[in-house]
């Protein structure tokens, strides 16, 4: 089956769009809901996680890896793919070249985690695909505690969001990524505050259709993946804010299942 | 030397309390910034960090412990009692006698994480310690992220602090407990918001008044306590941020020494 993992339960914006575009596949998804948050952690402490969380993914049938997680995929990529010999998906690399084909002559703002923007990630692969880029990189550390929090749509958010966004306003992008599987849950609050017409990359969709492709030109993996439209999620820990917030992202209820890393 | 364990830095408050206190007393300082914050996790996890938290600081010659986090202590003070034979102190039996002295007839307000206050924990024990008295507890979930940014000033932050105290301000208090060793840093804006006439109880001052008379009649553990003034600070993960609010709340540079728990 498909194995997503993620700091916590930002990822479940990627098993939501596997869910939309990908329907049918079983899924595995691992949520590190007692270590949570990464961003505000070392890159050594992130990698340490993700390789933990593969392991585990992997010893419940998993035969591809997602990582659905900015943070761990800005940190981890390289260390995943020497230790791991299934094909590993990151979220950034798809939103970079969603963003490169729709941005032209303008610039690209990013906004993540702080662990994710102090990478460099998003700047490096976008000025690798086009040396020219114009790229504007902004950490927004309190919008992962609001969005766990549930305050998605309180005074306080938006004044929070419109204050990490201002020095993209000014900076005239036209493409705006956002760099951490929390976000989608306040895009429209974001597309209000930076304006109607710049475009807004989810990396949790970009990163959908990248494994699409890859297993349609992928038989032999495809066939390796059941399709009985099973989904199993796991957290390292259980609270009743999680189950509410799972709940409010996959519009269902979801069992999670306890297990210790 | 005095043990002092933490979720991550908000327990430096407690390390300050003591040198102004008790100046000259040895101290190992555990933060355990790989895994904070622990407010929105469950008691299971929690009790399971205390525990490994507790036998590092024992490994580095802790002769007593002190556990500067309102969550942890909500949750595991019992384990920790079944499982260890140092004397262990917690934060909130301190905050809880200072409070029911102070109050009088009036109402008691105690803000916390979601952990803490889930626990129940402080209206249990003011109310075995008066059972007339009137007890008010509000989750604040946002002020440690808040915090950890350095949001200290901000106008987001008093409209959080301002929006989460309105339940309280409506409730006639006179007495007000900041049940989380992060909120001290926000002593100010709380005070503010809540009324020049309520008195605050900081747990990290009152825990420290506990120690100090209970090393007063025991005198055989307080000789066991070196005091040469020296404090080593470990935590389980170093980024940049956690090294500028440790200076911010100690007021001096600090050494982050990298540990594995």
């Amino acid at each position: 089956m498909i194995g997503i993992f993620d700091s916590g339960i930002g990822g479940l914006t990627v098993v939501r769009a596997f869910m939309e575009q990908m329907p049918g596949y079983d899924i595995v998804y691992f949520g590190d809901t007692a270590r949570t948050p990464y961003g505000n952690k070392s890159p050594e402490t992130v990698v340490k996680y993700a390789l933990e969380n593969t392991d585990f993914l992997l010893s419940k049938g998993a035969k591809i890896i997602v990582m659905a997680c900015n943070t761990a995929s800005s940190v981890a990529t390289e260390k995943m793919a020497e230790r791991f010999d299934v094909p590993i998906f990151e979220v950034i690399t798809p939103a970079v070249e969603l963003a490169i084909k729709t941005s032209g002559k303008s610039g690209i703002g990013v906004i993540g985690t702080m662990a994710t923007i102090n990478s460099g990630i998003y700047e490096k692969k976008i000025k690798q695909a086009n040396p020219d880029a114009r790229v504007y990189s902004f950490p927004c550390p309190l919008l992962v505690p609001l969005v766990e929090e549930g305050w998605l749509n309180k005074p306080e958010t938006r004044m929070i969001v419109k204050k990490y966004l201002h020095p993209l306003k000014v900076r005239q992008i036209n493409t705006l990524i956002l760099g951490c599987t929390h976000y989608p849950i306040l895009k429209k609050i974001i597309q209000q505050k930076i304006g109607k017409r710049v475009n807004i990359i989810d990396s949790s969709i970009a990163v959908v259709g990248k494994v699409k492709a890859f297993l349609e030109n992928h038989v032999e993996v495809d066939s390796m993946l059941y399709k009985k439209g099973e989904c199993r999620f796991f957290v390292s820990d259980v609270t009743e804010q999680f189950k509410k917030t799972a709940k409010d992202i996959l519009k269902r209820t979801v069992i999670l299942e306890h297990v210790r890393i």
